[in-house]
């Protein structure tokens, strides 16, 4: 009898965006006259910058001709993109990486949920919390999550790291030794970030507990502050215990173009059963020429005009554009007295709800009240509740006019 | 401490391109004059055709406008090309989707590799020999191939179907019974197809006996007799036990541009540990949403236009080119007395090595005598001895001048 993976069978369905969905949808029904406007979702609006779209239709026309056509390319990814990531986005950092190291994808949803592959299913997994669902629900798929607790919230093998106000969203290290640490930051949802010290405090502790972090740094480009760092390789000896995962959707908009990247240094190394260390980098290599096949060429010939001069200037423009709408609605929410965090280097604004409203009471509110959708925080974790995300990759026109419709609300 | 999957440690390096690369390399270095044909790998030469070329710009010119700009897509891919795929692959020849059972990916081999995802490690796997070596190296890494034989071809858990001579390259069924099974027709690498009462016969076994039919048919735009069939589903009942894998790249030269689907029937159904049956569809819904992000919205767009008039006439005239070739080289190998198979339905030719030599000696001698680069069989699995493969997919004046050389051969 031919059987199933059962894990997947534990894992409830996904109801948080369908259940906005509905909400929004009824709420339409009963008043047609409303213009909703919608600060919930991730994905950006502003379209691909000009230099990126020449170079487009650039590698379209390659295609078109015998003599410039490209049919498979190398699975990890073309070395002219390889080459301009390791000098742009690490050596002007100060961190050394060669371009094996760096394995182009189509995005890093796919690197962060295939990057289980090649882990064993014993390791003890950690995350903070509130997070990212897909780093939770993969490893439930994986047979690494345990069984959901009677709250309905936590996994029993899941080590659970809380941010919230109270730390001032800086996660405390784990009272219980994770093999697997998952951090992101800046971070999704609560747009909050680490501090080089504080993130020096997390290399130190997998050095020390021999784990591996997983670093998601996909919102790297909106940090404006010096003192950030913008890659855990920043911090001395991160290569030997961390795998970072890089995104072009919210720094270019490639959302729906795919594409994106995961470092793998050749330092780390990681034990196998009987202790004998294997290089890693190895084997994400194996997994990716085996069961991947490449990027689109032109999508990665669009990646690559992101670093030429015209390029970065045209990005860095789009990323001030959401950075403006951060700034204005952070504002806003702050002359109505709301408590809130993030915004500055990241474009997610995690409001405090006030008066222990639940975030799905905040959500029926702001609906119902301002005409505007945003993310309850429980939907990405039991820290989540009491917060509530609200994204600044809206349209400018239509943040002001959210904007106009917050500073008169009566909460 | 933190560990890998140690299942990747069992996994030999696998060789052969490498082995086929630095024999051909030390070949220039000592014969500097020689002009070497490959006709080994697989990938295509035609350039992308016209009409889909133009869909692509104007897929571009979308993004780079506020109002016309795509962000995240559905992960299942976006309706307007699951419509297409649903009426013109499937309903023209009988077959009733839904498009909701059609999952566009970026390429067959991702889904292939992926698809044990949401398996069992327990299944009992069976390929036939020789096969496309990604379905044998992704069950290593899943941890279902068991370990080596002592002769370093065989997987202690693995079912190996020899397809060989002297069963005319149709498989027995076999006499252990396998949970999963690798079907792929047209087939790589020996060129062969089933007709449509051989592959009823595998429908009918994984009917009675509860297995699953992983089905590659990413050559299936190669075929030209009436009595082949396209896909699985023009099997009675198999919606019931096949999950069937569809690429763009041989079809319509997407190997650089990354698009292909996987159709799970919502009938099909298979059992959890418990031995309650689950919809299969729902699981790689689930996945794909969980681990995967959408395919790029400008291939989507290039796909759908090999579905216009145009392009399939397009699409046509590039596989009656590599079929040409095919018919060429055929002729040719047959002329000098090789026995050879495959080629008709297929870009493949499937050569048996004449007085037993072995496929590398064979290699040897082809790049050695007529400068031509081909693939040993043994690289396909144990039953490749003794064969070779060749491919239509050079380009034409190359294949030409492939065959001048070869007709003098003296083998």
């Amino acid at each position: 009898m031919v059987l199933i993976n059962d894990n997947y069978l534990r894992l409830p369905e996904s109801y948080l965006f369908s259940d906005i969905k509905k909400k929004v949808t009824a709420f339409k029904a009963s008043h047609p006259e409303a213009k909703i406007i919608s600060l919930g979702i991730g994905d950006v609006t502003r379209p691909i910058a000009p230099v990126i779209i020449e170079a487009l239709h650039s590698a379209v026309d390659e295609m078109g001709h015998p003599e410039t056509f490209r049919g498979y390319g190398p699975e990890q990814g073309y070395s002219f993109l390889q080459e301009k990531i390791v000098e742009n986005d690490f050596k002007a950092r100060g961190v050394e990486l060669d371009t094996d190291e760096v394995f182009i994808s189509d995005g890093a949803k796919s690197d962060i949920g295939n990057i289980g592959d090649i882990l064993s299913v014993k390791n003890k997994i950690a995350v903070t919390d509130p997070v990212y669902p897909v780093y939770v629900d993969t490893n439930v798929m994986g047979g690494r999550a345990g069984i959901m607790e009677k709250d309905g919230q936590h996994w029993s093998d899941i080590i659970y790291i809380p941010c919230t106000s109270e730390n001032n969203f800086v996660p405390d290290l784990p009272a219980q030794r994770p093999d697997v640490i998952y951090l992101c930051y800046p971070n999704n949802p609560t747009g909050t970030t680490l501090l080089k010290e504080e993130l020096e405090k997390w290399v130190d502790y997998a050095l020390e507990n021999d784990s591996l972090i997983l670093f998601d740094a996909a919102y790297e480009a909106f940090i404006h502050d010096e003192n950030i760092p913008h890659s855990i390789y920043e911090i001395p000896h991160a290569k030997r215990v961390a795998i970072e995962f890089r995104s072009f959707s919210k720094t270019a908009g490639f959302t729906g173009l795919r594409c994106g990247y995961t470092v793998v240094p050749k330092s780390l190394r990681i034990s196998d059963e009987s202790g004998k260390r294997v290089e890693v980098n190895k084997l994400w290599n194996r997994r990716q020429t085996t069961k991947f096949n490449g990027t689109s060429y032109i999508v990665q010939r669009a990646a690559e005009a992101i670093y030429s001069p015209e390029g970065k200037k045209q990005i860095q423009e789009s990323i001030e554009y959401y950075m403006r709408n951060a700034r204005l609605l952070k504002n806003c929410l702050q002359n109505i007295g709301l408590q809130l965090y993030g915004g500055d280097n990241a474009p997610y604004i995690w409001v405090k709800t006030p008066n222990r409203l639940s975030s799905w009471k905040f959500f029926d509110r702001l609906l119902n009240e301002c005409h505007i959708v945003g993310t309850p925080g429980i939907g990405f974790g039991p820290s989540g509740e009491g917060y509530f995300r609200l994204t600044a990759f809206g349209r400018y026109e239509d943040t002001v006019e959210a904007i106009s419709r917050i500073q008169n609300w009566k909460l």
